[in-house]
């Protein structure tokens, strides 16, 4: 089967053996999304070696014993815990301290025909959802995670901003704007702002962002830049609460007497779950069709990695059937 | 009257004229504290120029309007707000835009003769707490100010840890200790650590701290420097909280990527109220008396501040009346 494998700060598209199932559900995939991360990852990020992506829909193979049939359409969460320890005893191996995560870390991922995840894992499409929103689903929730570890993000009577008008920035003004907050999201892109706006998001510049002085309770960081910190900071009323949503590269400078002074809580939000982004796609509270710039056949994913690095490019998708 | 003054990256005993009541209450300084902010401040920290101290006991001299009596011995909270805004509407000025703070931010502090404060900062000393005592209420209040922010700190059952082992550190755990919870002191100075372990506190030091793992739920970072920062974040589980205590010089280099992946909660905490510091003293819940490094004339405190940066050296009192 084909598949984008990374290893020595390169990624290649190579024709491998499909996985064995192992105890675990096979998935064919149908489309897989580019996400930043596997931009990063490809660069070096991390360490991994193997099969790259994270973000997929696709059709059951082999159902590995779980309680979907072969043929139903799923997505899958990323984390694939240990099944024993504390943390997956809850049902959330999000934590557990020896999982693999798909494309990420210890487990090829979902830019290949064939991936393999654990069939808890898995998460049957409603019929509603088209592929090219089931899609989002990994993005989307990862977006609905700011409202886990911060419900005040959603607070219709917060001042609440979003920095980064990328993907996430977006996904992430969407999900806050559906459930009831009225976000402001700042970005330098005229054309990705407008994809917020359009959908009645109030939106700024990022030069004329610092111009509302510390007036918000939260900010949600989607940015990935030290720049989108330090902005933050000077964004939040005294006792606000900063989001982090992006991962950042290496050592990032911080002013922490800032965060001292002035009483920030800074939390960290990586993975959501997938129940409630699936939901919000059902219902129709967000929509995602308009994030998509390209969908590009898997045989040429190594110029689709290539493209989704490109400015002003959004969701790059990998499609096997193309 | 004399006063310890700072300018141009100096500090210098001077003599100056008392100053006017100006609608304010004067107090007569009987004991100062020095801080370790004083001794950043004294190196150009923050641009401030004046009088430094903010850690004080005094007898009231002229009672400015309060409800005070002169006579009357008394410590200060040190913020001093506007009075009219929405923060200040609230009775707590500790995060009014406008407000200044003793010894730190506009206003001349407490290594003096007299200083001048607002007289709703004024708080009475109950009659069984000593001077030596009363004048740490503003450093035990910060240390009591961790619980205001991060309630589970003081929790029996939380697996805490305090790191660094100088004044506020020490404070930090004694706290903490009082309020029920079982924190581990950690830090580099066998003497220092002994003050914890001598009030039925464990301690570790500090290179052997991560023999411990991931495995603590709250950390309270009091070292002040960056390699606190990394090893808190080296303690903590996942989804633990990190309350920074200390303020940071500069940028503080940080693995932001490690809070996010982590999702860890990163809460910063300045002063605290007096009333729950004045109450552990009262009560002897926390008792403070060997934190005592040397007591020194105010005509010495030139020399006394350098004491008070000397290794080993845990809190230099400076005593108008010497």
């Amino acid at each position: 089967m084909r598949a984008l494998r990374v290893g020595d700060g390169a990624a290649s598209l190579v024709e491998i053996e499909p996985p064995e199932p192992r105890g675990e559900a096979l998935v064919r995939v149908v489309l897989s999304g580019i996400c930043n991360t596997d931009l990063e990852i490809a660069r070096g990020y991390a360490g991994f070696r193997g099969t790259i992506g994270h973000e997929f829909v696709g059709i059951v193979e082999d159902a590995g014993g779980g309680d979907l049939a072969r043929g139903q359409r799923v997505v899958g969460e990323i984390n694939a815990g240990c099944g024993r320890c504390a943390r997956c005893a809850t049902g959330d191996p999000r934590h557990c301290a020896s999982r693999t995560v798909l494309g990420i870390v210890g487990r090829d991922g979902a830019h290949a025909d064939l991936l393999r995840l654990p069939a808890r894992n898995l998460v049957r499409v409603p019929d509603g959802v088209p592929d090219q929103a089931a899609v989002f689903v990994e993005p989307l929730a990862a977006a609905c995670g700011v409202l886990e570890r911060a419900p005040m993000a959603g607070d219709a009577q917060a001042q609440v901003a979003v920095i980064g008008d990328g993907k996430l920035g977006l996904l992430c003004a969407r999900v806050l704007s559906a459930a009831g907050a009225r976000p402001v999201l700042i970005g330098k892109h005229p054309d990705k702002l407008a994809r917020a706006a359009n959908r009645g998001i109030e939106t700024a510049v990022v030069d004329r962002a610092r111009d509302r002085g510390r007036s918000f309770d939260v900010v949600v960081e989607a940015s990935g830049g030290a720049a989108g910190f330090a902005l933050a900071l000077d964004l939040l009323r005294p006792q606000g609460t900063l989001v982090l949503k992006s991962t950042f590269h290496g050592e990032t400078p911080i002013d922490a007497a800032r965060v001292v002074v002035e009483e920030i809580t800074v939390i960290g939000s990586r993975c959501g779950r997938f129940a409630p982004a699936l939901d919000l796609l059902a219902r129709g509270a967000v929509d995602v069709a308009d994030l998509v710039s390209e969908i590009v056949s898997l045989d040429r994913a190594e110029a689709a990695l290539q493209r989704a690095a490109a400015p002003g490019v959004l969701k790059v998708l990998l499609a096997t059937g193309a």
